[in-house]
């Protein structure tokens, strides 16, 4: 670190964690720091001694660093509210309405919403969808991204900007029904990964609609036409598989954490969907806010 | 009751309650009992005293009556099981299966499987269908019945038997969803009936497939184009209309609480599905314990 050239602090600080990120020149990764201080667990002053905890060290060294965050610190249940910037969204819009946090704390990308036809917002995609446009610059003028996670977004590029998306709540429901529905309670172990892999992929390929088939990670076991230890992996295959059937066709480019993005590989293949490339999504996020950062005039 | 003259005991018992009925000649109800003792809630001895609580009264009055219940005690999980029949099935087959709780208890109707094609199970309902077939003997050449709950089951009925039939989780979805997920934390209060009311039919007609539209009961409200608390009613429409759009045509006959039915009916007239009209569960019930008992040779 000696020899480092630090540019920008950047904040990856969603709903249940918070990672922050030294950044060197064109965005490489310095050093990093992570904790489970999410926006979800703090409330007033807490966020700025989360912030400190994460990044006080880095600044006392480098006091001229500015710090740039994304995600849900900067929702109305976060530390300062960042208002949606509207679709379509390009790194300036993005860039041109950072919030900012009290005292010494960060700025704060914005969300972004679409407000014609079904509404929708998002709240760290953003950046990272901006980060693989920097990333992979032939996705500029058109491309589809899939971000797979506890709420999946599929977003279309056109032009720099994200036009339009949609909402998949894919990795809730299985959470929720895990933990809260009757599906969740036959399984009382995991299975080996074999088949583990096979019941997933019965699940994707189990039919067309998921309302008629979400009862069959349970009646499969009763009748005996399935181990009960399988049934969540075919559930989850029932879930991706219908996220994947109506969003009706492969995307370009799988962003997200890297083995939830082989999950959706493996759900592709198994529809006979075309390959996706993955971008892991800490890549990602570390691209977009250097690349906001840039167009703002914050780098060191 | 000086002047009654009961044939049977039928009890309802399902997973979250236990209803036993006095039922006189041709089904008629002369008496009735009610507790919160369902089969979720019991173990071993708890049921006979659950049972004895319900019963004994009209037992020690009329010690030749018999008992015939239906529901979630017959499963594995309940008092004794009675394991399912397979599909078709009919009232022969179901009466010719009772299981056999110990001591004075009753004699238990099994559930009905499908084994071919996607696997399915009833337990309960089956004695509500046959109900139907007795109540409108003009159903029983060929049918379809709806029985909306927590677990709504779409029933194909051939000759008086349960030939094929589909479960949707609609009401454990929405239970889940409102207590666990995030789609629960917006509405602070009940809306106005008429707001209610408009509020489910826009979640019904919201569009064609639920997976992309679910988190739509969350991004209208941040967006401002709905206030929060229509938001559940705005749910349980996306859910409603998704099992309807799956199911493909309005049922024969709707069977079931008489409100959620009728929560149905206004679902169906929203997409411009064909009327149906309404059995209450309760009675299809009784009728139908009281015609497997009369099959099954039980009655007084």
């Amino acid at each position: 670190m000696d020899h480092a050239d630090p540019r920008l602090i950047a904040l990856d600080w969603g709903t249940s964690s918070l990672r922050a990120y030294l950044l060197g020149r064109d965005g490489t990764v310095l050093d990093e720091f992570e904790s489970d201080k999410g926006a979800s667990r703090l409330k007033g002053e807490e966020f700025l001694a989360a912030f400190a905890e994460a990044t006080s060290g880095w600044r006392e060294r480098w006091p001229a660093l500015r710090s740039l965050a994304s995600g849900m610190v900067g929702s109305n249940v976060g530390w300062v509210e960042a208002p949606y910037v509207a679709c379509p969204a390009s790194v300036e819009d993005l860039a041109g309405a950072l919030g900012e946090a009290p005292g010494e704390g960060p700025l704060i990308v914005p969300g972004a919403a679409q407000r014609e036809g079904l509404p929708n917002v998002m709240r760290g995609e953003e950046t990272q969808i901006l980060g693989v446009l920097c990333l992979q610059p032939e996705r500029r003028g058109s491309a589809r991204l899939a971000l797979p996670g506890t709420h999946s977004k599929w977003v279309d590029v056109e032009n720099s900007r994200i036009t339009r998306f949609d909402t998949y709540m894919t990795g809730e429901l299985y959470a929720v029904l895990k933990a809260h529905s009757i599906l969740g309670r036959l399984a009382k172990a995991e299975p080996a990964e074999d088949r583990a892999q096979a019941a997933f992929e019965r699940g994707v390929r189990a039919g067309d609609r998921l309302a008629p088939l979400l009862f069959s990670a349970r009646s499969l076991v009763i009748t005996g036409q399935m181990p009960a230890d399988e049934s969540l992996d075919y559930l989850s295959g029932l879930l991706i598989g219908e996220e994947l059937r109506c969003a009706g066709a492969s995307p370009d480019v799988l962003v997200g954490e890297p083995a939830l993005c082989a999950r959706y590989q493996r759900a592709m293949a198994a529809l006979g969907m075309a390959e996706a490339p993955i971008i892991d999504a800490a890549e990602a996020t570390t691209a977009g806010l250097f690349h906001i950062a840039e167009q703002a005039g914050l780098l060191a």
